[in-house]
């Protein structure tokens, strides 16, 4: 071992390497405008995957691939029943993302391994590098992170909010099964705690001037599918009061969702992500219309109070129109706040670094929201540039990329010596 | 020949052979809810397709398909260059639609050429049963009395509103070209006139307890897709102030249409058929929503005022949620009136048989558009139960079937004999 008194707190990962790596990947699913299309277990995912499987041999970690597809570097830095300190992310995308998002988060794990490796520390925990399957929810949602914290149950893969057809084709894709997921889920004391770097996704960082944001917990996210029924007319010999056009019942919810979140949860947000009306043709009156609805809000009892005012505003939609309305519950994740003990670890971190910090709520959904369940979690953000993300203008500094990487090298190092 | 004073006028169709053909034609493509699923050059519709020309055979007719892929049972019951009279309409059905449209005027057709056929009557005309290709529009709309009638273009074929994928995919399959296409054109002098018997699809005839009605004209029809244009972001940490959410432009926009055509045009009416929501995710905001919009108008003057004011509306609300518009225009009918000849024909048919009648203009585009550019056009209508149509619910009582068909074959009579 070096004898610097301050070893292993000056440690800093290889900028350059962490550039190709950022580089590579940012290749595989890239989608001509800036972008990256590497939905969860497509071909250009599973292209990613192989890419970081291909960086774990050549770093000479181990890899593992749990029975939920999650992929992880393993690094033995205590000995071998010690608990791991787990760090990462997830490498799929939502359809035309952004380069940054999750991809960030793993190759830095993945980098702080190596660093952590090459400088030959001995920590009271070993560490991992993670690839959380399907992060975004073009299929579930969290969905390796609900297996491995034993979240998931037969009941809520029957219904994900990506199709059930894409799920079951997804698997097979990947080679993974219905029966993998539902028995990947670890030993709850296996896990001495989970940090994840990510870009903000949000203006916040960037409007405050600071580097560094200290993820303070993870908003509550619902989701619905809710279709508006009515009757498939002829367009043109159907008058138009004799009309049960499905279409109007799902645009004046769409324009209520914001009016309601505006007026009245001015800390919420709400999105109608999707509509698909059928029979989709001009000359046929809208018979079903079917929409995508997720909300968020910090604060539970807000988000109970958002759910029961949007879902009656869906209802008074369907009536005034005269439109059956059928609610589909998808998901829910609670509002979860982050471990006090990771965001310390994380506040070290940056004084080490001399880097400034904004605790902050985070608005988007992460992997950590399950791992907190079980371990100390905590996430470090980094500023996204115009707030953009989930699209093409989605970017970050490559000096706030490295600083986000040593966070996460200073804040697992802080936070595994902080555990002796 | 018979030496009835009244022949042909007594002439009737074979009613058991015409419920026959009904009921082998409402088998192909059969949806399970008792309504078909043929649309155009898809494999359902070329099963149709097989059908009508194994009927025109054993009918001993004579098949003629023409490059539009126009099918036709053909009678000479003239000398070879006299002029013909089309009697038709479609075998195709808007998706998921009903037994009756289109397929009723086609077989009935059928059924009066082997009537006058067997009665062997000489005509001062020959007669045709036509099958047009794409009446429906799942591809284009009225493709085939567009290419009969010289009517299609190059530039129609690149943009047409059912995709231009979709169009070539359908050529394809049914061994057709675009070049046969647009070289389908007929001789105008070749056509004495044109009949179509079909079903009202509107309440009219139903609500005047009147068994057929003669159609003084078809409304004119215009259709456009437009696209409300605003950004992804990510819908989790992107403020909703901040948002650009195409899907409120184009849901307030349905909206606006409804109101428009409501409060300020009684006679028309106006669909919002299709929608799309680009990228489709639950938490993306939307980046792009497209429309499909279409409006009918039986007068001219109303139907232009309508189009401006619609499209005024559009800009408007895009302006409203800081939206950027896209219009693109993809098919104009105008209205046409049908031929005083033809009408008085159908008139002197309902005579004939006893039947009452109702003038009443059309609400639903049909081939006879096309046709009444180049010669006298009419069409009969037999009521529609509860006004349904493109829907399984598009029911006509089988009393009603059997007039129309006498109808069609004394309507043909009338016409061609009043040539002499």
């Amino acid at each position: 071992m070096p004898n610097n008194s301050n070893f292993p707190y000056d440690l800093r990962i290889d900028a350059q390497r962490q550039k190709t790596d950022f580089d590579s990947l940012a290749a595989i699913g890239v989608d001509g405008k800036g972008g990256v299309h590497r939905p969860a277990l497509g071909e250009a995912h599973l292209a990613a995957r192989a890419w970081f499987r291909e960086q774990v041999r050549a770093a000479g970690l181990e890899l593992r691939v749990d029975s939920a597809g999650n992929h992880s570097a393993f690094l033995e830095c205590s000995d071998h029943f010690s608990p791991v300190l787990l760090l990462g992310s997830h490498l799929d995308s939502v359809p035309h993302g952004g380069r940054f998002d999750g991809a960030l988060g793993v190759l830095s794990a993945l980098e702080v391994l190596r660093t952590i490796k090459e400088a030959g520390i001995h920590l009271p925990v070993n560490l991992e590098a993670i690839d959380f399957t399907d992060e975004e929810g073009t299929l579930y949602g969290f969905l390796g992170s609900a297996a491995l914290t034993g979240r998931l149950s037969h009941r809520d893969l029957q219904s994900p909010r990506g199709g059930r057809h894409n799920l079951l084709a997804g698997l097979k894709r990947a080679g993974l099964s219905e029966a993998g997921l539902l028995n990947a889920g670890r030993d709850p004391s296996s896990l001495a705690g989970y940090l994840e770097l990510h870009i903000e996704q949000g203006p916040q960082l960037e409007r405050a001037g600071v580097r560094i944001g200290i993820v303070t917990g993870i908003v509550g996210i619902s989701s619905y599918r809710l279709a508006f029924i009515g009757r498939a007319d002829h367009a043109g010999s159907t008058p138009m009061l004799d009309r049960l056009d499905a279409s109007l019942g799902a645009s004046a919810f769409t324009l209520a969702v914001r009016r309601i979140v505006l007026e009245e949860f001015p800390d919420c947000v709400a999105n109608v992500g999707q509509m698909q009306i059928e029979p989709g043709v001009f000359n046929i009156v809208p018979q079903k219309a079917t929409l995508g609805l997720e909300f968020r809000s910090a604060d539970q009892g807000t988000f109970d109070r958002l759910e029961t005012i949007l879902l009656a505003s869906a209802h008074t939609e369907a009536q005034r129109y005269r439109l059956k309305l059928e609610v589909e519950f998808l998901a829910k994740h609670l509002p979860t706040p982050m471990s006090p003990l990771a965001q310390q670890a994380i506040h070290q971190a940056a004084e080490s670094l001399g880097l400034s910090t904004l605790p902050l709520p985070s608005g988007a959904g992460h992997d950590a929201q399950y791992l907190a369940l079980w371990c100390p979690a905590g996430m470090i953000f980094v500023p996204s540039v115009n707030g953009a993300s989930h699209s093409a203008r989605e970017f970050t500094r490559w000096e706030d990329c490295v600083n986000g990487a040593n966070m996460l090298l200073q804040a697992a190092l802080h936070l595994a010596l902080g555990r002796k």
